[in-house]
């Protein structure tokens, strides 16, 4: 017979499954349709559940899509400081880096967005936690990142934060292009093998713009 | 008296005046809000004028979005084919390219979402004639210029697709993160010094990154 701790434990590992189901069916919408607008029957349609435990988790949609921003931001800034706490020469660093970042952005194209949109839409004090959690810290990361290249006689002294916006950015506009792609190429979505070849072309250009003469 | 002629000639000015105006009020709303959604009633009120003059010259405000996209990125095709075909060093071709998409992405901050939203939601007709008449004007242009640049033993040889991604991206990221500026380092709007301090970095960042060694 299960003790009231059992049963405690397994309605909990039931409501997290539920949970996360729906944040993955969110992140799945988004990256097939390429966007950050979903509807909530969409929602409940591919995560085979009741709208309503959208309300029941995570009081609104917009509570959904910051739940889903911590999840897929989260592990960002924690690899982020990892790297850069690690016993290893900068350049190698920041490779390890910008790969990483052509990795989730790969996984996840929607995210830029949809921290531009959180950011944009949330109350102030959101904004603001959303900024302490994720934007700050990667901005830290990086000044320690080039200082330490620069110290080392690796780097020219860049702007840290100017050179933040070019990496996000060159990796960014590549998978939220895959319209583009479709279009112009007639190619229907990012292969494995494109997604390498963009990653050795970043890392490759920015690598050669940042390197000390 | 005015002649027919004066007369159809004042009123097509007039016309055209009641054009522009909606384009520029529409061009300014998604600039200072950041976005690229917008209201026929916040449209009218800017430009001061009836929202039923959206219908009679766009035919919707999806129409009045095709438009601008063609108001905006029209420019932009004409003036990168003419740098291509002048007599000039490539890497001063670049550098005066790069120059110009920092620019264009200062002035119309919203210009590649505007695009990809179009691309993605209009008709596949509409989305056909978008790619015809600016990526893959945009495409072709990267591929002549990136091979002069290989052939005068100037540039690695890079494919011209993804360093075109690369660059825009680079580009676009900086101007459409003014929300993370505000939020992060409360600075409240990109200066002119700031866009003159990120031209800079950027082309200094890229023509590093692709010269030949």
């Amino acid at each position: 017979m299960a003790t009231n701790g059992q049963k405690l434990a397994s309605a909990n590992e039931a409501q997290s499954g539920a949970r996360e189901q729906l944040l993955e069916a969110a992140s799945q919408i988004m990256r097939e349709g390429d966007t950050i607008d979903l509807s909530l029957s969409e929602l409940s349609l591919r995560a085979g559940l009741n709208s309503a435990l959208v309300k029941y988790y995570f009081g609104n949609k917009n509570g959904l899509m910051l739940a889903l921003l911590d999840r897929d931001m989260g592990k960002i800034v924690v690899e982020l400081n990892a790297l850069v706490a690690k016993d290893m020469p900068p350049e190698e660093k920041l490779r390890r880096h910008i790969s990483g970042v052509i990795d989730t952005y790969y996984t996840f194209p929607y995210l830029n967005r949809l921290m531009m949109r959180m950011v944009r839409d949330a109350a102030p004090i959101e904004a603001a936690r959303i900024a302490e959690r994720y934007l700050k810290p990667l901005s830290d990361a990086y000044e320690v990142l080039i200082e330490e290249g620069v110290k080392a006689g690796k780097f020219r002294p860049v702007d840290p934060q100017l050179f933040y916006f070019s990496v996000t950015g060159a990796a960014d506009r590549f998978f939220s292009a895959r319209l583009v792609l479709r279009h112009c190429y007639d190619q229907h979505d990012i292969s494995p093998e494109m997604r390498d070849a963009y990653r050795e072309h970043t890392i490759e250009l920015i690598m050669r713009g940042l390197l000390a003469d």
